[in-house]
């Protein structure tokens, strides 16, 4: 057999199954897997038996290369109404998921050996995707700083790792897996410094209807002049507890259509016709619904908040808390515990090399009692160094 | 606006678009689309409300990275019992369609810069995949020459072609857009050729279905040792009549599962939960159906034989014959005169380099007796250089 020229060696194999395999090791009789990110929401959209009339095509058709035209137009109309500003059904593309929107974007922006900050810790996938598009992915530890010293520097901390093959700096706010949001002041300063060096800003909006901070969630293409430079990622994964459908979208700069839909034609040609139909209809869930949806994670967060005795990172957003193993030791270890009191929780050093003493459990993968009860779990282990 | 870093400026924007646009523009009465690769047959399987029980996951949850277990399962039997060997379930991938398989197998062999060659013409998408995977395609003209010279040694041209970076033979069995098969002896010398130099194989199975010749469709991975390095790839889109599902596999030698997963899972993630519910379901098909629309498509190419008068390859698979323009002049222009009669073809310069004076006709795109009248029109223009 010939041989491979890029294996991705760098990037562990199936992290979250190594939990999953723990789990079913222990064989505990009630195991809880709060490794994952998803929620316990039922899907806003599932499939059924589209008629062509409905879109103009049929689910067995070929979709236009950047996505059916009536989601594009409900996604670029959700953007103007959410910006203030207009937003062109030209700047969306519909894309395979977020995942994929970020694979579209890293493939046009880097050539080889380019480098992309990612604000850190940061969504597991995250520094595959740029080693998978030739990219050199690094981390800058920011928001463990910021959730603990609030006159922590982070744009001088950003600016300090730019390097003259920097292309990008990529975040994800409410955070993955700290729960940390970046305030507009924060985003106004990194959008300063990205124009001051002529980078792009890659917004991972995953988890944009958990925002449950006052101020609520900010699209970082409102702030200053932040919009010319940033691709809005998108996915209706969390937002619509759809990630089986794996559509998502991108929101960019006007002038980008033709090269981003090229690359996204040359990754996989369209995007499922079926699961557009179905994005498409989740976006008419009443807002409301949506609303609770929000209100129920925070009330998530605060009984996992008031429940676990471990210090954690103070989320105002998304469906996580990142667990400090500092004063017990390695947070691999401590995940091996947990799964052999039944509950999974996934390891520290997947989300940024300088967090293998933290672990990350996700408040919203299985109902608020059955968390709390996990957390109980947890917390009766903690003593295992002392 | 930063820049970006690869444009592939190489590849024209939407080419298809472009002749769908001529057709609208010259709004014929009746135009007849026969520019794009399709068939007239019903979709094998459509979307439903899948219960949950029905495949252990639910349509709206995360499939595994490498696809539903039961789908890679009946992928696994159906490349056992056509190869006679058996075939693992490791070995198989689900994929977003071929063109994601393509893109995956072409990310994960080639470093920046390595060649590939295409065995050529060849179907529209390979070259821009080679270029998007940081490839250099390189075009190796044979089915042409197979056409039309018995004696053509295109095992010579083939290995004329290598050089120093090539890693990968391209090819595509009935071919897209000659109609083309390469006979096992053919294939034979490919293997042999590719072991010789420790080059990978990737045969792209698309029209797998559509081979009407005597011996059948032939799976590259049975002949010789080629097995040790072919990546098979197939395609839901015109075996099952359902290019909008988006789902392929990809089947390679033993050992590689983990790396391509990798590339897969840091692409899209994993592919629509559905989609591959439909796929699994259209794999019941009868056999006796496949067998008819099989038998469907070669009356059609025998109808379309018969009624052209322009000079074209003689197709033993597939959908599509070559139409040969030399003696008229330029396939753009000829295509601009078809779309001012109403019938859309695709222009030939798409398909390779050195097709600039041929264009391509699905005449599996439209109903038989509407492809006859089309190929009647496109007669009556034949002299128009004359």
């Amino acid at each position: 057999m010939p041989s491979f020229g890029r294996t991705l060696a760098e990037i562990p194999p199936s992290p979250l199954a190594a939990v999953e395999q723990l789990l079913r090791f222990h064989g505990h009789e009630s195991p809880v897997g709060l490794q994952q990110g998803k929620t316990v929401f039922t899907p806003c959209a599932t499939p059924r038996a589209w008629d062509r009339a409905e879109f103009g095509i049929a689910a067995h058709e070929h979709a236009p290369p950047a996505g059916v035209p009536a989601l594009r137009r409900r996604f670029a109309d959700a953007a103007t109404s959410r910006r203030g500003t207009p937003v062109d059904v030209d700047q969306v593309l519909v894309t395979g998921g977020a995942t994929h929107a970020l694979s579209v974007i890293l493939h046009a922006i880097l050539r080889p050996g380019d480098d992309v900050l990612l604000l850190s810790p940061q969504w597991l996938f995250a520094a595959g995707l740029v080693r998978a598009a030739g990219g050199v992915p690094r981390e800058v530890p920011v928001f463990l700083e910021l959730s603990q010293h609030r006159e922590f520097d982070y744009a001088a901390a950003v600016e300090a790792a730019i390097g003259p093959r920097t292309r990008a700096v990529y975040f994800n706010s409410p955070n993955n897996p700290t729960g940390y949001r970046l305030s507009e002041h924060r985003l106004a300063e990194l959008a300063e410094l990205a124009e001051r060096h002529e980078l792009w800003l890659i917004a991972d909006n995953a988890y944009e209807n958990y925002d449950f901070s006052p101020g609520g969630f900010i699209d970082t293409a409102t702030v200053g002049r932040a919009a010319e430079r940033t691709f809005s990622v998108h996915s209706c994964s969390k937002t619509y507890a759809m990630p089986g459908a794996r559509v998502g979208h991108l929101i960019s700069p006007p002038g980008c259509a033709e090269v981003l839909t090229k690359w996204s034609l040359h990754s996989v040609c369209s995007v499922s016709t079926a699961a557009q139909f179905a994005a498409f209809e989740a976006l008419s869930t009443p807002p409301g619904e949506l609303a609770a949806r929000r209100a129920l994670t925070a009330d998530a967060w605060r009984l996992t908040d008031e429940a676990l005795e471990i210090p954690h990172t103070c989320a105002s957003g998304g469906l996580y808390t990142f667990l400090d193993l500092r004063a017990l030791g390695d947070g691999g270890e401590f995940v091996r515990r947990c799964a052999e009191e039944g509950v999974g929780l996934a390891p520290g050093r997947l989300f940024g090399e300088h967090c293998a003493q933290w672990a990350r459990i996700c408040f919203t993968a299985a109902p608020p009692e059955t968390v709390r009860e996990a957390v109980h779990r947890i917390n009766g282990i903690t003593g295992w160094r002392r």
